[in-house]
């Protein structure tokens, strides 16, 4: 199964790589960009084929080692 | 609205950054992880209220600026 980790940083948490490409953006012409927040996207094949346990699998790892819990929170989707 | 794109490296592409977190999962005792991919993924917030409009909008700040679109293809989402 795949599994898809987005990870984001907290809502109040600073994203400079948000701002600088918010910047970035109206320096190129664009007009009406409000917030930007940037992240990441981990796609991981497994080798589980129960959707649930692929769930969980993901959610462990995203919460060990893909995400830092502290200033960033995640979502888990199965496909 | 808000548009959300999100990059990945096109398949083929050597992925340093996910071949680094496999890694780190399988030292981490997680068994079953086979490729994983990293990407990135950009959440704007735009004034434009019409949501074929900020699509475009975002595909052509997605092609401009947010994706290297040699080597990265990204999808944008309207929410």
């Amino acid at each position: 199964m795949k599994a898809i980790v987005t990870v984001m940083l907290k809502p109040g948490v600073l994203d400079p790589q948000g701002r600088a490409i918010g910047h970035a953006l109206e320096t190129l012409g664009f007009e009406g960009v409000g917030d930007v927040r940037a992240g990441k996207i981990i796609e991981l094949e497994l080798a589980e084929t129960d959707a649930a346990k692929a769930k969980a699998s993901a959610e462990a790892m995203a919460a060990k080692l893909l995400a830092n819990t502290v200033i960033e929170s995640y979502r888990v989707e199965v496909v």
